[in-house]
């Protein structure tokens, strides 16, 4: 696993929580055989204790005894056959973790990951080289965290033409709309989100639609098979939405959600109008989504888009589907 | 096929739009060899035409030349590997559905069905039945139609530990209330169902809760491994919701829905009061149903209840697992 911060210590917790049912399941543990964080790891070809490493974590600050400088590395030096790749999000260059999930793949090895900037910036190499060396390379938790979107498109509606999907993205936007429906204006509901700790002190990533613009890219290379990045998406944030808006849009029985919207011509951020009772008028910290498809119709999904044990339960799904795929085999 | 009223024609239709995609997933088609109407059926081993069934059963109204008895006596008479069992519901007896699926299952044949009536009564059994025959059991359509929550639960959240389902399992319930949200007298919306089409003609079955109950017995006995039916559902209809009662909701800014409830310890249909904005406020005639499970929290799903190409999407999802499986072994 590279990354130890929140998502990471939530991975390990749930694999600490579901020991019995893996090893019930597939008749072994699924052994953690070196953890890094940003400075330092730890490994052990028998399996680390998952508890440990996060008590160690908490208590010390580092993961590990030993320093490192580079990921690669890390890895080249333990044997393994699956990176959970859960490290600091850079969208501008894909970061560690871009580098990381590189070298597992031409390595032959499967890959789950969260992390939005390689999957923003190099979808398609990485999928081609996934597919090359014939492994695994699955990404649930980077949409929506523990809604399963990309899982439901990929394999329940596989028989489904999907026209375009519309979502929620952020819930950190969702909460300040859903604020300003009960009265607040944008800078109240947006110090509230911040006290919360839903939002950032510096809230630009979220409020201007970057971050929902990263899921939509996600969304629109392994649903639609499109080939697009980051700079690809018209993106329009919430600023500049006016309590007047909001309330012009309560007269009307509609409220105002940030949308995502992507279909095989559309890659598109920006406030819209939602009629009150829609799927996809909800409230709160709740991301959505909406799918259409040419026999179903509509299908909509609402989870919690962030979370310890949410974002951690979506690799733990990419995992039992990982498993039960070299079960088979 | 056994049966061939608006879903079984919707699934004909939908086999000859996924043609291709079939031809190209498996090497090979998916022959209809056999389909059967109430009192007549076609067959031919080298495969009907399912466009061409449904050309004849609109204009004879039959689906084939021969006329039949006894459903059994047919299915013995060709060489069959799954049985799509399609036939109206009957959930007092379980009527002919429950003696065609039993005696698929006692042939070794996979079944995928819609049918609510044999799912309600004997659930417990023919999972057994198609367990100790290796057989693959499917029953996606049979809640919510095209909105995919048993998969959902048995294969995306098969990592989670399940604590409850909450739902909106009848779309003419919902549209009744959400007609009444707008300000309708339940008797002006019942009527207004029943000129859309949505409600029939006698409504008992949708506004007394019973359909709903269905529903809910499916779910406790597949998704909780209970052993329910449905004299076992605590039920209370909409049919006595008043006006005054919407308003009060509304006025403290909830709706009511009629809700099935359950967990390993619940089993109840009732309206119930829900805030706006949450997943479950949802508005017309769709159908949803809330998650809530240890690791990812709630999540919630919604889609079309009901509908020819829509209950034939979620009978084309389960063929696909099926065909899926079968390819992999």
């Amino acid at each position: 696993m590279a990354g130890f911060g929140t998502v990471g210590q939530g991975f390990a917790e749930v694999l600490a929580l579901r020991k019995d049912f893996i090893k019930e399941r597939y008749g072994e543990d699924a052994r953690l055989v070196c953890v890094m964080d940003s400075s330092t790891y730890a490994a052990d070809p028998d399996g680390l204790d998952p508890l440990e490493l996060v008590a160690r974590k908490k208590s010390t600050g580092k993961v590990g005894d030993v320093r490192y400088q580079d990921s690669v590395e890390v890895m080249k030096s333990v044997e393994f056959d699956l990176l959970v790749e859960v490290s600091p999000t850079d969208v501008k260059t894909g970061g560690a973790g871009l580098k990381s999930i590189t070298f597992a793949l031409e390595s032959k090895k499967d890959v789950i990951t969260v992390n939005k900037g390689p999957l923003a910036l190099k979808f398609g190499e990485l999928v081609s080289l996934a597919r090359k060396n014939r492994c695994k390379f699955r990404f649930e938790g980077s949409v929506g965290g523990a809604m399963p979107i990309i899982n439901l498109c990929h394999e329940n509606l596989v028989g489904e033409k999907i026209a375009s999907i519309r979502g929620i993205f952020n819930g950190t936007c969702n909460y300040i709309l859903s604020k300003m429906d009960n009265g607040q204006t944008f800078e109240q509901a947006l110090k509230e989100a911040q006290q919360m700790g839903y939002a950032e002190t510096d809230p630009t990533n979220d409020i201007e639609g970057y971050d929902s613009a990263c899921k939509a890219v996600i969304l629109a290379n392994s649903v639609f098979g499109r080939d697009v990045t980051f700079s690809d998406v018209e993106i329009t944030g919430i600023s500049s939405i006016t309590s007047e808006a909001i309330a012009l849009a309560a007269a009307n029985n509609m409220v105002i959600r940030l949308i995502g919207e992507v279909s095989p011509t559309k890659l598109e951020v920006s406030p819209r109008l939602i009629p009150k009772g829609h799927p996809l008028s909800i409230a709160g910290t709740l991301n959505a989504a909406q799918i259409v498809s040419d026999l179903a119709g509509p299908i909509s999904i609402s989870g919690r888009g962030a979370g310890r044990k949410e974002t951690a339960s979506a690799i733990l799904s990419d995992l039992i589907a990982i498993m039960d795929d070299r079960k088979r085999t």
